[in-house]
């Protein structure tokens, strides 16, 4: 039975490429492999796989009794629902230790760094494999997208580092270059819906048991937002109240200007404003410098629901 | 303020020793690190210490608003108590991905081999730090432990090779002997009391909510148990219903004879017969070939209490 390799829910290009570059590894070191997706890829990978070749994984929601391979979260809530009937064999990830349980020994390949695909750099190195060219290419991709550039705070040395080296291996003279063209299919909202623009790049957190739901969008120009914005708003009502969540937040991203104006829906805004230390004005603030979700909101929403 | 790095509670030779290697690693990379230690350390990890000049770790059981390193577990029970109010910034371990989680991205370190110190060692050679001669020691010693010198069924080519490089540099000519005479000082039961022998290699579990205690104590000869056993198993049922625990289990590991005497106090026998298919006579059972409680045991148990 072949080895499944799947990212997160409401897959980004990091748990795409990071599915894809560990199937391939995998299957190099001779244990067959297939990398999987939880759900739709969104606009940012399907420019990344078309770019590099690539056929999208296959989509791949049941994991009972497979052998499994999870990129990119250890979050139950971000794993597939039945992960825990899974015999799940290696985690590779770049973010705080979730909940996530196995049965049995197996490889955990964490690192606070700024993108899971570095850390599959790092175990291509260890495993002494080349990486081939166009998928060193969807790897520099994914660790651009991820560090906003190298502009978020959770960049390190090493993921610029892992760019170095394999847009050197992939052919990409200028990967700043590549990373604006890659934000700028990002930042298209044309011909999306409100419920797709919130549920791009979603995710639910369990913080002390309360469910806090904190989507992203991040653009190069904030202004497109400027008509969509109470329209955003009652989405976020509505799926939180659909989702049975304490509140659904929506970081509207500026990578040019570097901070994220905040969208607010929650049963107990004052929570949120302690949070960041800061009053909100209709359901909205702006907060300075803000990039990462992981490492600029997470912990402070966390530190509130303790 | 100093990273602090402790093992589990109970310690053991793999834990005090990854400890130590780690500390060492650390501080070698800039980052000022101090070996802890959550109980008295056992004869077995004494005469390793003493062998190769350390001293003992310090003991300290209470990391709140500490950074620290967790060895060889992820568990939450074996952890310190007070865990999920320290700032945990990376793991080492060798067992099934425990209930551990941080608030924080952090490394972790996992592998599904013999011993945590063979990881260890994985971490200097990425670093490319070279191991001092007597760290090497210890680090092969528990190693030989934790492999039951290369018998377990956990033990992998990973765990061999480790000790070879490692033997080497130590300058121990011959590590199987080595093993031997460390397991004659593990198989000392003169002046231990009856709580001390089986506390010694003691872990409690949480199997899908119950409360499951099983202690090994390894010896080269079984038969320094036969006057024994009476009152091995009263202190088991004592120690049971002190803990508030279903079962309380003491493997009595042969390795020589590469297999196990298993002495039962339990809620319900009749599930510890079924997780290893097999009739207890006086509460007791042998289990033949089994050395690992980790690969072994722990797992048909997880089975039946799920």
């Amino acid at each position: 039975m072949a080895l499944y390799i799947t990212g997160h829910k409401i897959p980004d290009s990091d748990s795409i490429c990071s599915a894809i570059a560990v199937a391939y590894l995998k299957n190099t070191l001779g244990i067959e492999a297939v990398a999987c997706k939880q759900g739709d890829i969104n606009p940012e990978t399907r420019f990344i796989l078309e770019k590099f070749g690539f056929d999208e994984p296959i989509t791949k929601t049941s994991y009972a009794r497979c052998d499994t391979f999870i990129t990119d979260t250890t979050d139950l809530a971000l794993c597939p629902d039945d992960i825990l009937d899974a015999n799940v064999v290696g985690v590779v990830d770049h973010h705080k230790l979730g909940d996530l349980t196995t049965s049995s020994p197996l490889e955990a390949w964490i690192r606070p760094v700024g993108c899971s695909n570095t850390i599959v750099k790092e175990m291509f190195d260890y495993y002494g494999v080349s990486i081939p060219k166009n998928l060193a290419g969807i790897m520099t991709c994914a660790i651009l997208s991820d560090t906003v550039i190298f502009k978020s705070p959770t960049c390190t040395k090493e993921d610029t580092k892992a760019v170095k080296e394999l847009a050197k291996i992939a052919g990409i003279d200028n990967p700043k270059e590549l990373g604006m063209e890659m934000f700028k299919i990002k930042s298209a909202v044309l011909g999306s819906s409100i419920r797709e623009l919130v549920m791009r790049d979603f995710k639910d957190f369990n913080m002390s048991g309360t469910k806090v739901g904190i989507g992203q969008l991040e653009v190069v120009d904030l202004s497109i937002f400027d008509n969509m914005k109470d329209e955003l708003l009652k989405d976020l009502e509505t799926l939180r109240v659909e989702g049975d969540r304490n509140s659904v937040l929506l970081l509207l991203t500026d990578i040019m200007k570097e901070g994220s104006e905040l969208l607010i829906s929650s049963l107990d805004i004052s929570k949120i404003e302690k949070a960041f230390d800061k009053k909100s004005v209709d359901s909205k603030m702006w907060l300075d410098g803000v990039l990462s979700r992981k490492k600029q909101v997470v912990p402070f929403l966390e530190k509130v629901f303790k």
